[in-house]
């Protein structure tokens, strides 16, 4: 922690009516709350389901990718009704309420920016499958991999895979609306939700479906600003009966973004169509020895599925054809563990890129397929103009890249680093894109929402988070830009 | 027309300063309108763009089940500039607002309740197909088929295929978020929509994506009580290469519930799965003499479709084997035309159920599959008990059910018919189920939404349509129930 992060700190305490001194002195004691935040809490809830300790709450300030401030108290609710007694109390004492799950997410989302209750749903573990509805009822502390586990014995499975789904959780999934490789041809978490149960502002329980005023598609995606989802209902399909897969690699990056419009030109619907740029691949070499092509400018990852073998070589030969149009060489996986092979360096990619330095300002831009080998060289250009390390990959398929900066806040100007994010974020805008796919604009997109959005839309979209969210107490700070006039100021 | 009809004309004509001797005299007159908000609104868009003469405006009253007020005046917009400039009119006026396509709707959403503008978007029919990005960008008015037929030299298609698809708009659709039989396996209206503008209740005019706080989304099946869209950037997806169909009969209702169950159950998702009872089946003999089993209670219409005629067969043989296992006899269809006249028959339901009484009472629950056979019998029930005429049918493969409930307001009790859909709505609430699936709740459900939704999330859903429309001038008293203290009282 830095000299400044522990300055805070002491002022948070400070503000809670207890000095730097008596929290020194008890620095894991069992007896009453430092707080009186804490102390309510544990009131009701009971000690076990309140953490109150710094050392404790600091782990509860950042996500996968940022720092935020260290809440003041974290509860980890059992029930929707712990849940609601948690809001209730936060909300008479006029503190700020943070949603998390496994903080996985890498947008910033469930970073608190100001002295919050942290609610974390780690606990809220329940989940039951329900084959002949095909669907799972899942509280959000399920990991996301655990429902397709759950589901797979009655022949089905929930497809989003975000690359953390053995980690990330239904809570945070739905918070940021995550997609993942398959989401090419499957669709996102949202496309999956037949029912929401959420918390809102004021503690009160809403169980809302998809009709008519689609508030359960609104809060998908919000990230936690416009309530605390508690239970969801996932819709379940039968898996595919086989896979194949495939990599080529390119000399050249617009080549591989060529051979993708091609590929899907020529009518090909793979399950998985995945992109890495150079400096990704060899990150990734650095880190596993998976004897991936290092010299090779783009490699991309295709999965075709379906229930008939023939149909599936087809399509996956569609897509070697257009590879090698393009100038690329295919290499086709011979068995199911060549194909985990590869996939697991996708998987990698995050942590491979941990190890280059330690931050990172990850992207999540859209474009059209058509632009992609355009947006795929002006970036690579930005990226070397700028002198900073940035690596790109992403869901060709859908357009959807994840050019990632790689920095080290010690000796790299930060504000060169946001001035790099900003100029992507920009050339997305400018060839017909969007900012965000699927990990969520939270605190690190949301000063790029006034290039992407009109002013009359933000203050819509301010229009709802007021309509569900009238005390701004709800993960403040997070999408909306703030507005002139202060963040929750009437027009 | 009624002559209590005529004389709420009259009233409404009055009201504009306007005697009946005047509007008498001049009944198609091309001088100056009839009123000062049609006078305005021609000043601005030029007399083409308008109508208001009484018996141009008498032809918007109505959607294809359900008459409301006529309107003040009727605009014909051909862009969103002209959209933008009704709107400013009407609400300089205080005048409330009603958008409307192509009238084909089943739930009253586009009748105003109010003396109203009508905004018919029929003329804004602007449609490009962009094959590369597989979208199709088209403007409110365009027919749902068109999009299809634009897509098709291109190898792509468009799925949503409400069963009046020929005649149905886009707007319309997205504003009822429409179903069709396709919607099994491929998704309604909204999972086809990447891109929405819309014009707000000030005149502002919006464009969104999908991104985190899904404002395309919360507008997509609010039946234009939130803002009006101007344009779509639709989903466009290649058409399955092949295509079986079946039909089975069965000797008692709950036996075709059984035998869809069991055919998921196995595996088989068929593209479309179609029940219609022995009420809607002699309807359509009736009215088309196709030849369909008159003795049967329940007819069940399948497609399996895909890229491989193997797996296609074989998934349409895993649904024969269930039919046959619950009983039914099931026919397969020879060829291409003997498929299209089994489909002719679903899609002449609407038609065929006009011929029996000149009105009826749609509903459009949704329940979960495994209490289909249930809801089928107690629905059957009712309406046997009622002495009402009672068909059902729907799309029973998403546990989409079409109670309807035919009468004739002359010689019927228009109380007991609403009382018996509210008893239909009550079973499927009972059941875990929702009260639409496709059609919107219009007018025709908004008394059942306080059964369907708790007090808190009504509250909520009012909150929402304030934020987007404070003065409560987009499509009054639709899908929202009253607050007590008034339609716009705030809590």
């Amino acid at each position: 922690m830095t000299p400044e992060k522990m300055a805070s700190e002491k002022t948070a305490v400070e503000k809670q009516g207890l000095t730097t001194d008596s929290r020194a002195r008890k620095p894991r004691s069992e007896g009453t709350p430092d707080n009186p935040l804490a102390a309510e809490l544990t009131r009701q809830l009971g000690s076990k389901k309140v953490l109150h300790h710094l050392s404790e709450r600091l782990n509860y300030r950042y996500d996968a990718i940022q720092f935020g401030v260290t809440p003041l108290c974290v509860v980890l609710p059992e029930s929707t009704a712990d849940v609601v007694a948690a809001v209730k109390v936060a909300r008479a004492a006029g503190i700020p309420i943070v949603g998390r799950g496994a903080a996985s997410g890498l947008s910033g989302g469930v970073t608190p920016l100001q002295e919050s209750l942290v609610i974390s749903f780690t606990r809220m573990t329940r989940l039951e499958v329900f084959p002949e509805r095909r669907e799972a009822v899942a509280q959000p502390g399920v990991v996301t991999l655990k429902v397709t586990e759950a589901a797979r014995p009655h022949g089905l499975f929930y497809p989003p895979d975000p690359a953390s789904f053995r980690t990330s959780t239904i809570g945070g999934n739905l918070g940021e609306n995550a997609g993942g490789p398959m989401c090419f041809k499957y669709g996102v978490t949202g496309d999956y939700v037949k029912a929401l149960e959420f918390v809102d502002e004021g503690g009160d329980v809403h169980r809302v479906t998809r009709e008519a005023f689609d508030l359960a598609g609104l809060l998908i995606g919000s990230e936690g600003t416009l309530g605390l989802m508690t239970e969801a209902t996932l819709r379940l399909i039968p898996p595919p009966k086989f896979t194949r897969t495939l990599m080529a690699h390119f000399a050249e990056v617009g080549q591989a973004a060529e051979a993708v419009s091609a590929a899907i030109a020529a009518g090909a619907v793979p399950a998985k169509l995945e992109f890495m740029d150079r400096a990704c691949t060899n990150a990734i070499e650095d880190y596993l020895h998976l004897g991936l092509p290092r010299e090779a400018e783009a490699v991309v990852l295709v999965d075709t599925d379906g229930n008939d073998l023939n149909t599936v070589d087809a399509e996956l030969e569609l897509v070697a054809q257009a590879c090698q149009g393009a100038g690329g060489v295919v290499k086709l996986a011979a068995d199911p563990a060549e194909a985990d092979a590869l996939w697991q360096a996708r998987r990698s990619i995050s942590p491979a890129l941990g190890r280059i330095r330690p931050q990172r300002m990850n992207e999540d831009i859209v474009v059209p397929r058509s632009a992609l080998p355009q947006v795929v060289r002006e970036i690579r250009a930005l990226g070397d103009a700028s002198g900073l390390h940035l690596v790109q990959f992403g869901h060709i398929g859908d357009g959807n890249l994840h050019p990632n900066i790689m920095f080290d806040p010690r000796i790299e100007d930060e504000g060169a680093v946001h001035d790099l994010a900003h100029k992507i974020a920009l050339v997305a805008i400018r060839h017909g894109g969007v900012l965000s796919g699927e990990h969520g604009i939270g605190t690190m997109k949301r000063d790029f929402m006034t290039d992407a959005v009109d002013p009359v839309t933000l203050q819509a979209l301010w229009n709802v988070k007021k309509a569900l969210d009238p005390a701004g107490s709800l993960n403040p700070g997070k999408i909306l830009p703030e507005q002139p006039g202060g963040p929750h100021a009437r027009p």
